[in-house]
């Protein structure tokens, strides 16, 4: 066993706090890495929160995870030390199911190991704990590589806000012509208007705040549109092609359903806590629509998109945040206070 | 001007009674067209008793047309005096417009003009008539060749119901290994199921009715699951590429939902009066569903799927109706009581 540091909730109710957690020594095919930085993401606040259910406590979030290969075991022939190394939302998979065997571990049929909270079956069912800590040790094979160039604080949120955003739009073929909308500008929203850019999109952004228009064409959109205005949401009907909803409040899809061209589609990636409004079925029809759903990514395609930023020279934006920062950090993400992703520096434990 | 017999409604209470109607002389690129067969579509219903709104009336509806062409005009080149044809869903689009140009008149970006009770531009907005008659004139863009070998009559339904549940099927590339759902099993139902088997799928109908199952095990479907039955939909889950959703009326769509595996896709080809019960984006999420509709098919797309029911021998389950009996046939469609669709033999208007 190794001891690390760690920030973690000890309820649903106290908040983060400096704790150690033990890591296990690294197993014939494990890395160790030591975390350099570790991006905030919103389902660690619901976790942390009890939100999503009640959670195996102590509980040390963080999958945006970046930092350099301290040890390896002897089968390990992916990484060495001193390798730049990222970990995702996943430590593990059943690696035996379709998904799995197509690389789409992410939709595991017996369920993905999380990287934070979840019960291990290759390692005695130890609880996972996540990034927001000193080092962590992963089977090479949900390890990924941190491209030289990349900022390596700023290619954190790559690891859950880049992939989830990147995934759905290599799914439907985003490319050069095609007309991309994107649904909330946060930590997802962001990423996926950067992203579809540097697919050669065309990408248009919906917010519910015109404030947010000048920071939407800093990131690169093309045009913004304000989706509580009537008339804007009219002058943009029928344009796009795929639409990316990374909004996780309830809200009407009928309304952007109206702006897809024939063969459109709306992808959600947020996932709101009460029902949606139903969904009109007649656009669906007259249009031949579909209205979609997408979780993060496989490994092998988290690379290709990690390799992806690299050639295009993408990052997030992101605020440093150092541990006794993290509480207040989380009350900004809830109020929609940031841009667009704090990341933990995790040399301040 | 031509004066045809036809059935149609004078109000939406009256019912169908025997008419006159005029047919305009065929212009240059016209085909008239001596119509033996017309299909009986639940569109028909709901337009005759002013369910989908007001309508011009009189009314003659019916858009599943087969008959012999009688006379063509100077400029026509697809067809001749003699020839077996049959007419769909709609009989002018705007030519123009991306939907058009890609050959899915149907998704017409200015509105297709539909077989009966609509304006037709091109030819002074006098409001189009239907199949239940003895004769229509229709731009022979709009005319489909029926091949030889088809059974005329039992052919007349693939103009609508045949189409409708094609083009889905194709659109989602249906193959040998496949597993497709049919939910409903009435005119679109059977036709889907035929249609899925001949493309090599494994096919399972969902079913409120348990005395349906050997109806639908005598169309080629390999499994049968009563939809009420919560155990035989547990046992069905993730078993399903693509669900072709025939039921216009209100139902639940998660619970089709949680029968389709990873990519999986449920089409709604029924559009219900009401809102349907809201989807649950947390099912679309965690296997990357999507839940989408579609509209009948395109001109050249029918006549690939005509060409395909006459290389496997698929033709409608029929009835035959003659023209006093419309208004009893009607009750009956209301009621599903027709395996699976009735047609009108023209020759007892």
């Amino acid at each position: 066993m190794t001891v690390a540091k760690a920030y973690a909730a000890l309820s649903a109710t106290t908040g983060l706090e400096p704790i150690t957690i033990d890591r296990r020594e690294p197993g014939a095919n494990d890395v160790e890495i030591d975390i350099e930085f570790c991006g905030l993401c919103h389902s660690d606040v619901h976790s942390v929160r009890g939100e999503w259910g009640n959670q195996h406590w102590p509980l040390s979030p963080g999958h945006e995870i970046v930092g350099t290969v301290s040890r390896v075991g002897d089968q390990v022939s992916k990484f060495k030390v001193g390798d730049s190394v990222g970990v995702g939302c996943m430590v593990d998979s059943c690696r035996e199911c379709d998904s799995c065997r197509d690389g789409f571990e992410q939709y595991c049929e017996v369920g993905m190991v999380g990287t934070y909270g979840a019960p291990d079956p290759r390692n005695g069912n130890v609880v996972t704990q996540g990034g927001y800590s000193s080092s962590v040790v992963v089977d090479e094979n949900y390890v990924l590589s941190i491209p030289e160039g990349l900022d390596k604080a700023a290619a954190a949120p790559l690891l859950c806000a880049g992939i989830t955003t990147y995934s759905p739009l290599r799914y439907f073929d985003v490319e050069a012509g095609d007309a991309v909308g994107v649904v909330g500008l946060g930590g997802l929203g962001h990423m996926a208007v950067k992203l579809a850019k540097a697919m050669g999109a065309e990408v248009t952004v919906f917010t519910t705040s015109p404030a947010k228009a000048e920071a939407a064409q800093a990131l690169g959109a093309d045009k913004v549109v304000v989706s509580k205005d009537a008339e804007q949401m009219k002058a943009a009907r029928t344009s796009l092609n795929l639409i990316v909803d990374t909004v996780a409040a309830e809200h009407n899809i009928n309304d952007y359903l109206k702006t897809l061209k024939r063969d459109g589609a709306i992808v959600q990636l947020g996932l709101p806590e009460h029902a949606m409004p139903p969904v009109d079925p007649g656009q669906l029809i007259r249009r031949r629509l579909a209205y979609g759903g997408s979780m993060i990514g496989g490994i092998e395609e988290t690379q290709e998109m990690l390799d992806f930023c690299a050639e295009h020279g993408i990052v997030s934006d992101i605020e440093m945040v150092d541990g006794e920062g993290l509480n207040a950090a989380y009350d900004r993400m809830v109020a929609g206070d940031v841009k667009y992703r704090f990341v933990l520096d995790t040399a301040t434990l």
